[in-house]
Protein backbone atom coordinates (compact mmCIF):
# COMPACT_ATOMS: atom_id res chain seq x y z
CA UNK A 1 0.00 0.00 0.00
CA UNK A 2 1.42 3.07 -0.71
CA UNK A 3 0.23 6.61 0.32
CA UNK A 4 -0.21 9.64 -1.54
CA UNK A 5 0.23 13.53 -0.83
CA UNK A 6 -2.91 14.82 0.69
CA UNK A 7 -3.85 18.39 -0.36
CA UNK A 8 -3.35 20.56 2.84
CA UNK A 9 -7.03 22.44 1.32
CA UNK A 10 -9.20 19.03 1.75
CA UNK A 11 -7.66 18.15 5.37
CA UNK A 12 -10.76 19.71 7.43
CA UNK A 13 -12.96 17.08 5.21
CA UNK A 14 -11.41 14.28 6.59
CA UNK A 15 -11.46 15.80 10.64
CA UNK A 16 -14.88 17.51 10.83
CA UNK A 17 -16.60 14.28 10.21
CA UNK A 18 -15.05 13.63 13.95
CA UNK A 19 -13.36 9.95 13.58
CA UNK A 20 -11.33 8.76 16.40
CA UNK A 21 -7.93 9.04 15.87
CA UNK A 22 -4.82 7.75 17.13
CA UNK A 23 -2.05 10.63 18.21
CA UNK A 24 1.36 9.75 17.80
CA UNK A 25 4.35 11.09 19.54
CA UNK A 26 7.96 10.67 19.65
CA UNK A 27 10.74 11.53 22.23
CA UNK A 28 14.33 10.17 22.48
CA UNK A 29 13.43 7.77 20.09
CA UNK A 30 10.50 6.15 22.17
CA UNK A 31 7.45 7.09 19.99
CA UNK A 32 3.93 6.57 21.51
CA UNK A 33 0.33 6.49 20.44
CA UNK A 34 -3.17 8.38 22.14
CA UNK A 35 -6.20 7.25 21.14
CA UNK A 36 -8.33 10.68 20.88
CA UNK A 37 -11.34 12.52 20.04
CA UNK A 38 -11.40 15.69 21.36
CA UNK A 39 -10.65 17.31 18.34
CA UNK A 40 -11.73 20.03 15.89
CA UNK A 41 -10.88 22.30 12.53
CA UNK A 42 -9.90 25.77 13.24
CA UNK A 43 -9.12 26.79 9.90
CA UNK A 44 -9.15 25.60 6.42
CA UNK A 45 -6.07 26.41 5.16
CA UNK A 46 -3.49 26.23 6.58
CA UNK A 47 -5.24 23.81 7.96
CA UNK A 48 -5.36 24.31 11.76
CA UNK A 49 -6.98 21.92 14.60
CA UNK A 50 -7.68 22.21 17.97
CA UNK A 51 -6.98 18.97 20.49
CA UNK A 52 -7.47 18.08 24.21
CA UNK A 53 -4.50 16.04 25.67
CA UNK A 54 -5.56 15.55 29.61
CA UNK A 55 -2.19 16.30 32.15
CA UNK A 56 -2.95 12.84 33.33
CA UNK A 57 -1.55 11.31 29.69
CA UNK A 58 1.28 10.21 28.75
CA UNK A 59 1.15 12.44 25.74
CA UNK A 60 0.94 15.41 27.40
CA UNK A 61 4.26 16.53 28.49
CA UNK A 62 5.78 15.04 24.77
CA UNK A 63 3.74 17.46 23.07
CA UNK A 64 4.13 20.12 25.69
CA UNK A 65 8.25 19.99 25.11
CA UNK A 66 8.40 18.35 21.06
CA UNK A 67 5.43 20.40 19.59
CA UNK A 68 5.19 17.64 17.02
CA UNK A 69 2.44 14.82 16.54
CA UNK A 70 0.82 12.99 13.94
CA UNK A 71 -2.62 12.66 13.70
CA UNK A 72 -3.61 9.21 12.22
CA UNK A 73 -6.95 8.07 10.85
CA UNK A 74 -7.95 4.39 11.60
CA UNK A 75 -10.74 2.46 10.23
CA UNK A 76 -13.20 -0.08 11.31
CA UNK A 77 -10.96 -2.74 11.01
CA UNK A 78 -8.63 -1.03 13.32
CA UNK A 79 -11.16 -1.07 16.31
CA UNK A 80 -9.81 -3.59 19.10
CA UNK A 81 -6.17 -1.69 18.20
CA UNK A 82 -7.98 1.85 19.02
CA UNK A 83 -9.55 0.22 22.33
CA UNK A 84 -6.10 -1.10 23.35
CA UNK A 85 -3.84 2.15 22.75
CA UNK A 86 -7.17 3.75 25.01
CA UNK A 87 -7.12 1.64 27.86
CA UNK A 88 -2.76 1.04 28.11
CA UNK A 89 -0.59 4.02 29.00
CA UNK A 90 3.00 4.77 27.11
CA UNK A 91 4.56 4.81 30.70
CA UNK A 92 4.11 1.30 30.56
CA UNK A 93 3.87 -0.68 27.01
CA UNK A 94 5.47 0.57 23.45
CA UNK A 95 2.12 0.41 21.63
CA UNK A 96 3.25 -0.19 18.33
CA UNK A 97 4.95 -3.47 19.71
CA UNK A 98 1.82 -4.65 21.69
CA UNK A 99 -0.50 -3.72 19.24
CA UNK A 100 1.31 -4.61 16.34
CA UNK A 101 1.17 -0.99 14.75
CA UNK A 102 3.61 -0.16 12.42
CA UNK A 103 6.14 2.97 12.53
CA UNK A 104 6.19 4.81 9.54
CA UNK A 105 8.88 7.81 9.01
CA UNK A 106 7.40 11.40 8.62
CA UNK A 107 8.13 14.06 6.12
CA UNK A 108 8.47 16.97 8.42
CA UNK A 109 8.19 15.62 12.41
CA UNK A 110 9.94 13.44 13.97
CA UNK A 111 6.59 11.50 15.63
CA UNK A 112 6.16 8.44 13.43
CA UNK A 113 3.29 7.95 10.77
CA UNK A 114 0.76 4.60 11.61
CA UNK A 115 0.88 2.69 8.38
CA UNK A 116 -2.24 0.72 8.85
CA UNK A 117 -4.44 3.81 9.43
CA UNK A 118 -5.97 5.19 6.20
CA UNK A 119 -4.68 8.99 6.74
CA UNK A 120 -2.37 10.75 8.41
CA UNK A 121 -1.59 14.23 9.19
CA UNK A 122 1.65 15.76 10.43
CA UNK A 123 1.43 18.35 12.82
CA UNK A 124 3.50 21.06 14.97
CA UNK A 125 1.76 22.44 17.67
CA UNK A 126 1.69 26.79 17.20
CA UNK A 127 -0.11 28.11 20.48
CA UNK A 128 -0.25 26.62 23.60
CA UNK A 129 -1.99 29.32 26.02
CA UNK A 130 -4.58 27.21 26.32
CA UNK A 131 -2.87 23.89 27.06
CA UNK A 132 -2.16 24.58 31.03
CA UNK A 133 -6.00 25.13 32.06
CA UNK A 134 -7.84 23.09 29.29
CA UNK A 135 -5.02 20.92 27.96
CA UNK A 136 -5.97 22.15 24.41
CA UNK A 137 -3.22 22.45 22.11
CA UNK A 138 -3.38 24.43 18.51
CA UNK A 139 -2.07 22.32 15.61
CA UNK A 140 -1.20 23.38 12.19
CA UNK A 141 -1.19 20.45 9.64
CA UNK A 142 2.48 20.33 7.68
CA UNK A 143 1.99 17.35 5.02
CA UNK A 144 -1.26 15.10 4.91
CA UNK A 145 -0.55 11.75 3.39
CA UNK A 146 -3.58 9.26 2.09
CA UNK A 147 -4.71 5.81 1.14
CA UNK A 148 -5.65 6.35 -2.35
CA UNK A 149 -7.04 2.68 -2.07
CA UNK A 150 -9.34 3.40 -0.03
CA UNK A 151 -12.52 5.67 -1.53
CA UNK A 152 -15.33 4.80 1.62
CA UNK A 153 -13.32 4.63 5.08
CA UNK A 154 -15.34 2.85 7.46
CA UNK A 155 -13.97 5.27 10.23
CA UNK A 156 -14.96 5.06 13.80
CA UNK A 157 -16.96 7.70 16.23
CA UNK A 158 -16.61 6.72 20.15
CA UNK A 159 -20.18 7.25 21.88
CA UNK A 160 -18.29 6.50 25.69
CA UNK A 161 -17.72 3.75 27.05
CA UNK A 162 -16.18 1.46 24.34
CA UNK A 163 -19.66 1.53 22.04
CA UNK A 164 -18.38 3.09 18.38
CA UNK A 165 -20.67 4.36 15.36
CA UNK A 166 -19.40 2.48 12.32
CA UNK A 167 -19.45 5.12 9.38
CA UNK A 168 -22.83 4.76 7.38
CA UNK A 169 -23.81 5.44 3.94
CA UNK A 170 -22.74 9.50 2.86
CA UNK A 171 -25.91 11.17 0.90
CA UNK A 172 -24.73 14.34 -1.42
CA UNK A 173 -27.02 17.63 -0.98
CA UNK A 174 -26.88 20.50 -2.49
CA UNK A 175 -24.78 22.84 -1.17
CA UNK A 176 -22.67 26.24 -1.78
CA UNK A 177 -21.10 24.90 2.11
CA UNK A 178 -17.31 24.32 1.66
CA UNK B 1 -42.89 14.30 21.70
CA UNK B 2 -41.71 15.35 25.24
CA UNK B 3 -37.89 16.04 25.79
CA UNK B 4 -36.35 14.96 29.12
CA UNK B 5 -33.46 16.34 30.98
CA UNK B 6 -29.94 14.68 30.07
CA UNK B 7 -27.48 14.23 32.64
CA UNK B 8 -24.99 16.43 32.63
CA UNK B 9 -22.26 13.91 32.90
CA UNK B 10 -22.93 12.07 29.83
CA UNK B 11 -23.52 15.46 27.10
CA UNK B 12 -19.68 14.23 25.74
CA UNK B 13 -21.51 10.85 24.34
CA UNK B 14 -23.55 13.35 22.31
CA UNK B 15 -20.64 15.08 20.76
CA UNK B 16 -17.91 13.46 20.74
CA UNK B 17 -18.87 11.22 17.50
CA UNK B 18 -18.73 14.90 15.39
CA UNK B 19 -22.13 15.21 14.33
CA UNK B 20 -22.96 18.01 12.74
CA UNK B 21 -24.49 20.38 14.94
CA UNK B 22 -27.36 23.50 14.71
CA UNK B 23 -26.26 26.47 16.61
CA UNK B 24 -28.71 29.42 17.90
CA UNK B 25 -28.12 32.34 19.22
CA UNK B 26 -31.18 35.17 20.17
CA UNK B 27 -31.03 38.67 20.24
CA UNK B 28 -33.25 41.41 20.93
CA UNK B 29 -36.08 38.81 20.60
CA UNK B 30 -34.59 37.56 17.38
CA UNK B 31 -33.25 33.88 17.13
CA UNK B 32 -31.18 32.86 14.60
CA UNK B 33 -29.29 29.23 13.60
CA UNK B 34 -26.03 28.40 12.41
CA UNK B 35 -25.11 25.01 11.06
CA UNK B 36 -22.03 24.05 12.84
CA UNK B 37 -19.66 20.55 12.63
CA UNK B 38 -16.45 22.73 13.87
CA UNK B 39 -16.79 21.83 17.96
CA UNK B 40 -15.09 19.06 20.61
CA UNK B 41 -15.74 18.09 23.97
CA UNK B 42 -12.77 20.03 26.39
CA UNK B 43 -14.01 18.46 29.53
CA UNK B 44 -16.80 15.78 30.81
CA UNK B 45 -17.84 17.72 34.03
CA UNK B 46 -19.50 20.41 34.05
CA UNK B 47 -19.10 19.59 30.60
CA UNK B 48 -17.23 22.41 28.38
CA UNK B 49 -17.14 22.44 24.39
CA UNK B 50 -14.91 24.17 22.59
CA UNK B 51 -16.60 25.51 19.04
CA UNK B 52 -15.42 27.57 15.91
CA UNK B 53 -17.81 30.70 14.61
CA UNK B 54 -16.15 32.63 11.61
CA UNK B 55 -16.13 36.28 12.13
CA UNK B 56 -18.31 36.32 8.98
CA UNK B 57 -20.77 34.48 10.56
CA UNK B 58 -23.86 36.90 11.34
CA UNK B 59 -23.87 34.32 14.94
CA UNK B 60 -20.47 35.43 15.88
CA UNK B 61 -21.36 39.11 17.21
CA UNK B 62 -24.54 37.65 18.56
CA UNK B 63 -22.23 34.81 20.34
CA UNK B 64 -19.78 37.37 21.58
CA UNK B 65 -22.19 39.95 22.97
CA UNK B 66 -24.65 38.09 24.26
CA UNK B 67 -22.75 34.56 25.70
CA UNK B 68 -25.58 33.00 25.58
CA UNK B 69 -26.26 29.59 22.34
CA UNK B 70 -28.04 26.35 22.21
CA UNK B 71 -26.39 23.18 20.57
CA UNK B 72 -28.77 21.41 19.08
CA UNK B 73 -28.13 18.17 17.39
CA UNK B 74 -30.24 16.80 14.15
CA UNK B 75 -30.55 13.71 12.98
CA UNK B 76 -30.55 12.51 9.09
CA UNK B 77 -34.28 13.46 8.69
CA UNK B 78 -33.43 17.21 8.90
CA UNK B 79 -30.57 17.11 6.56
CA UNK B 80 -32.14 19.50 4.08
CA UNK B 81 -33.00 21.55 6.75
CA UNK B 82 -29.29 21.67 7.82
CA UNK B 83 -28.12 22.23 4.46
CA UNK B 84 -30.16 25.67 3.97
CA UNK B 85 -29.47 26.92 7.36
CA UNK B 86 -25.89 26.48 5.79
CA UNK B 87 -26.32 27.84 3.00
CA UNK B 88 -28.30 30.84 4.34
CA UNK B 89 -27.76 33.60 6.76
CA UNK B 90 -29.20 35.31 9.47
CA UNK B 91 -28.93 38.58 8.24
CA UNK B 92 -31.23 37.87 5.16
CA UNK B 93 -34.05 35.31 6.40
CA UNK B 94 -35.50 34.42 9.72
CA UNK B 95 -34.39 30.65 9.34
CA UNK B 96 -37.33 28.90 11.92
CA UNK B 97 -39.67 30.42 9.25
CA UNK B 98 -38.04 29.82 6.15
CA UNK B 99 -36.84 25.69 7.11
CA UNK B 100 -40.13 25.31 9.29
CA UNK B 101 -38.14 24.56 12.33
CA UNK B 102 -39.92 25.28 15.60
CA UNK B 103 -38.15 27.48 18.56
CA UNK B 104 -38.93 26.17 22.02
CA UNK B 105 -38.06 28.19 25.46
CA UNK B 106 -34.58 27.07 26.68
CA UNK B 107 -34.82 26.87 30.43
CA UNK B 108 -31.18 28.64 31.57
CA UNK B 109 -30.57 30.75 27.87
CA UNK B 110 -32.77 32.95 25.94
CA UNK B 111 -31.18 31.15 22.63
CA UNK B 112 -34.29 28.84 21.81
CA UNK B 113 -34.19 25.15 21.65
CA UNK B 114 -35.13 23.66 18.30
CA UNK B 115 -37.64 21.35 18.92
CA UNK B 116 -37.14 18.92 15.91
CA UNK B 117 -33.35 18.04 17.02
CA UNK B 118 -33.24 15.16 18.86
CA UNK B 119 -30.72 16.84 21.85
CA UNK B 120 -30.69 20.21 22.99
CA UNK B 121 -27.58 21.80 25.00
CA UNK B 122 -27.93 24.78 26.53
CA UNK B 123 -24.25 26.67 26.95
CA UNK B 124 -22.94 29.78 28.01
CA UNK B 125 -19.56 31.28 26.94
CA UNK B 126 -17.14 30.73 29.64
CA UNK B 127 -13.96 31.78 27.83
CA UNK B 128 -13.45 34.47 24.90
CA UNK B 129 -9.48 34.62 24.85
CA UNK B 130 -9.15 33.14 21.67
CA UNK B 131 -12.30 34.13 19.41
CA UNK B 132 -10.18 37.26 18.21
CA UNK B 133 -7.78 35.12 17.00
CA UNK B 134 -9.37 31.77 16.04
CA UNK B 135 -13.13 32.63 16.54
CA UNK B 136 -12.65 29.73 19.81
CA UNK B 137 -15.36 30.63 21.97
CA UNK B 138 -15.10 28.18 25.05
CA UNK B 139 -18.49 26.98 26.32
CA UNK B 140 -19.88 25.41 29.41
CA UNK B 141 -23.13 23.19 28.86
CA UNK B 142 -25.44 24.38 32.02
CA UNK B 143 -28.24 21.66 30.70
CA UNK B 144 -29.25 19.12 28.51
CA UNK B 145 -32.46 17.91 26.72
CA UNK B 146 -33.63 14.83 25.21
CA UNK B 147 -36.02 13.18 23.26
CA UNK B 148 -35.95 9.70 25.06
CA UNK B 149 -38.32 8.15 22.15
CA UNK B 150 -34.79 8.45 19.79
CA UNK B 151 -32.87 5.15 21.15
CA UNK B 152 -30.22 5.22 17.58
CA UNK B 153 -30.28 8.83 16.43
CA UNK B 154 -28.90 9.04 12.67
CA UNK B 155 -27.16 11.60 12.90
CA UNK B 156 -24.98 13.19 10.31
CA UNK B 157 -21.64 14.28 9.87
CA UNK B 158 -20.13 16.59 7.64
CA UNK B 159 -17.48 15.13 5.01
CA UNK B 160 -17.49 18.37 3.15
CA UNK B 161 -19.43 20.06 -0.25
CA UNK B 162 -22.62 18.76 1.08
CA UNK B 163 -21.66 15.49 1.55
CA UNK B 164 -22.62 13.62 4.87
CA UNK B 165 -21.88 10.72 6.36
CA UNK B 166 -25.05 9.24 8.11
CA UNK B 167 -24.36 7.57 11.64
CA UNK B 168 -24.25 3.70 10.95
CA UNK B 169 -24.05 0.90 12.69
CA UNK B 170 -22.71 1.01 16.25
CA UNK B 171 -20.16 -1.90 17.71
CA UNK B 172 -19.36 -2.08 21.19
CA UNK B 173 -15.63 -3.58 22.67
CA UNK B 174 -14.94 -4.36 25.83
CA UNK B 175 -12.91 -0.80 27.14
CA UNK B 176 -11.92 0.93 29.98
CA UNK B 177 -12.80 4.41 28.51
CA UNK B 178 -15.00 6.78 29.67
Amino acid sequence: MGKRSFPLSEVYRLLEPGPVVLLTTARKGRANIMTQSWHMMIDFEPPMVGCVVSDRNYTFNILKATKECVINIPTVELAAKVVGCGNTSGRDVDKFKTFQLTPAAASQVKAPLIHECYANLECTVVDTRMVTKYGLFVLEVLNAWIDPSRRHPRTIHHLGKGIFMVAGKTIKLPSKMK
